[in-house]
């Protein structure tokens, strides 16, 4: 099945064919330094999907990305289309062009090899990672909320003439495959029997039980996958936790958007605020002793907050001086009395997208914890027990944000139910 | 202008062209009967924007409609894409699979001509003629929103896999300019200084005025502009009114969809319903004596009630037995309690649809008494202070449904709303 994918000129590039196929492009053999022969080139893929190289030359170092027929994770029985590169290519040249500076630098793409070149970022690291040994990154606010507002705002019927738009939404059909992803192990398999799932078990089973036959949940996430299925509010980059952002302390890089599509925009902002939840309430499992963490703890609600202020207020930022879209046209709001009541409708307007962001933040924790992939947040608590309550915690605050979304009407009241999460103990702890 | 969007081979067929045109496909010469020379052909285009003729044989007649590359009722100055033609017969072939016997069949389809042949619909006229006239159609009720159940229904992601909606979405995607008219004459203009809008001078000068300064208006028109720029839900028409649909006592066939794209449902429902409250409201403006068409007002209102009615019976009757889309999967509401709790959300589904519908209503009867293009219901009542009156009692009815929509919780308080305002004087009456 996974042949079918392959369009004509695809193959797996081994190191060896790699070194050869680089060497073609001067752009490339220039960034690496020439001699070929010397360069290292070693494959360091970690996620779920892709091979990933690291190539390093004399003068300097590239990574180099190329989709696999088939899901890494899961092996040749599950292909998955090779054009993801394609539509992850267009994600990220378009993010390059709307917030610069925060996305890899491509150097080549090859759509036959379904291969993309780019920057090497280093020294930056994983951010789940840092996230996991405690680490902080005060540079991060500043740099996540420049990208999800530029973005979002920039590829929105607020800033973008209808027919571009559907010109652009056009672009990005073919990524269905992905998008299937997401509406299964995320929308879907959580709440029901599926044999993908896992949990901690035996301490989750009866928690895991319950979501499958908690129907308030169940209408929560349908309404939630209606809105993925058919709202493409702005190009989102679909796969947005914190496994797909690099960071320094002094650096922000977002990666790998190749779920990229039109879809609603509280889907990334809540994948944001939903990573850092979940490393909020995994950290008391990395504790030596009790209380280490505290500042990290502290430093991590403060982020949660600061992601949605400062996306906020960028995003109105941008609504105020780059509303050049077909919506809320400036004719119907001129005049001072306009102004001021476009004013309140674009709070509105944030207050249901923040309604959204809860309820997807909400979605992103539970499929981590009941679903098929999961995160080193929880999985590098050793002990079960302990993960398990980390977990527990967790999948309680998702559950109050996703079947009462509207009970939390500002980002401090959510951190206030995380801070509350964080002291309770399940039953089994 | 208007010449760089005319495709090659692209001619505006005169009469005598068409006869030889329409004498090389055996399927339309068999239709009208042999012997060209003897079909009568007449141009009877009284739309706004293209040619239809009728041409008739010995045996039958058939409706041919050929796009015209500007807009018929402005002229050269205001260009429109020949497209439309492609899109409308995309969406005719796509309707007729979905609900048999309601639209014309097409006979015959020219890409390059922008050219359509259809059956002749006769002896059915333009329903909106009827209406005008004080005619009942007692069919009406029952086709159109079968219509409207399955066209709508079996286009949304409740019916149709979330890949296969996609691809679906981006074939309407070109179909822009005419989204656009819609964009500017339904949602912007009509509340705005816009030289193209008119109204019935002097008498609603005032009520005019109050709308281009009336900020919660905007507001309200504002956000339907949003979901028709951005909520796909499912193929709509795009055009529903009455002047879009042809009957006789016992058919009705839908007509012209050319405005077809993937949108939100609500308006096409809303459409028909707005359409029906102002053949109610024009009513008492084509009464020779007063009450004299207090039956047909009666039945008016009931035919109102009836569209919301059975079309909501008809599309929940779908989702219960046709849900194959990837929205509200079945699985994760098995068992008695799941079906229970799904039906729950169903009706919820269906208020918030009614919402919608109500509130596009309202933008359309807006539209058609201040914007640029009017309705016979209204143009054809003599006396401009009488018809002055049915149309502010009709902007009475709509700014209520705009502003408050929410104030209308089923269609019974909405019936309740118009015959009210068939009541109401306005101040220069």
């Amino acid at each position: 099945m996974a042949a079918l994918q392959q369009p004509p000129g695809y193959r797996i590039l081994g190191e060896a064919e790699l070194r050869d196929y680089l060497a073609q492009f001067p752009k490339v053999a220039a960034r690496l330094g020439d001699a070929p022969h010397s360069w290292s080139i070693e494959e360091v893929g970690d996620g779920n999907l892709n091979l990933v190289f690291i190539v390093r030359g004399a003068a300097d170092g590239i990574a180099v990305k190329q989709a696999l027929p088939y899901v890494r994770l899961v092996g040749e029985s599950w292909p998955l289309p090779l054009s993801r590169a394609h539509y992850e290519y267009l994600a990220l040249t378009h993010q390059a062009r709307l917030a610069p500076g925060l996305v890899p630098a491509v150097l080549h793409h090859d759509e036959a090899l379904a291969l993309t070149a780019m920057e090497l970022l280093t020294p930056h690291i994983i951010m789940r990672k840092g996230l996991v040994a405690g680490k902080v990154y005060p540079r991060f606010v500043e740099d996540v909320t420049t990208f999800l507002a530029r973005t979002l705002f920039l590829t929105s019927d607020l800033a973008v003439p209808a027919a571009e738009k559907k010109e652009h939404i056009a672009a990005f059909t073919g990524n269905h495959a992905l998008c299937r992803i997401t509406e299964d192990l995320i929308f879907t398999d959580p709440y029901r029997a599926a044999e993908q799932n896992r949990w901690t078990s035996p301490w989750l089973d009866a928690t895991a039980a319950r979501f499958r036959d908690d129907l308030d949940a169940h209408v929560a996430i349908s309404r939630l996958k209606l809105k993925f299925l058919s709202h493409p509010e702005a190009l989102i980059h679909g796969d947005l936790h914190t496994g797909s952002i690099m960071v320094t302390e002094s650096e922000t890089r977002v990666i790998d958007p190749e779920f990229a599509f039109y879809g609603p925009m509280g889907f990334d902002i809540g994948a944001v605020i939903a990573n850092l939840l979940m490393a909020y309430l995994a950290s008391a499992g990395h504790e030596r002793s009790a209380g280490e963490r505290h500042e990290f703890e502290a430093w991590m609600l403060g982020t949660v907050e600061g992601v949605w202020t400062e996306f906020a207020r960028k995003f109105l930022g941008l609504w105020r001086t780059e509303a050049k879209g077909d919506a809320y046209p400036v004719s119907l709001f001129s005049g001072e009395a306009g102004e001021m009541r476009l004013e309140v409708e674009r709070q509105t307007y944030m207050a249901l997208l923040f309604r959204d962001t809860v309820g997807f933040a909400a979605a992103k924790i539970i499929r981590r914890i009941l679903g098929l992939a999961h995160n080193i947040d929880f999985e590098w608590i050793e002990d079960t027990r302990s993960r398990a309550v980390c977990e527990a915690r967790s999948l309680r605050l998702a559950r109050a944000m996703l079947v009462g979304t509207a009970t939390f009407p500002d980002i401090a009241a959510l951190t206030s139910a995380a801070r509350e999460s964080r002291q309770w103990q399940p039953d089994f702890a």
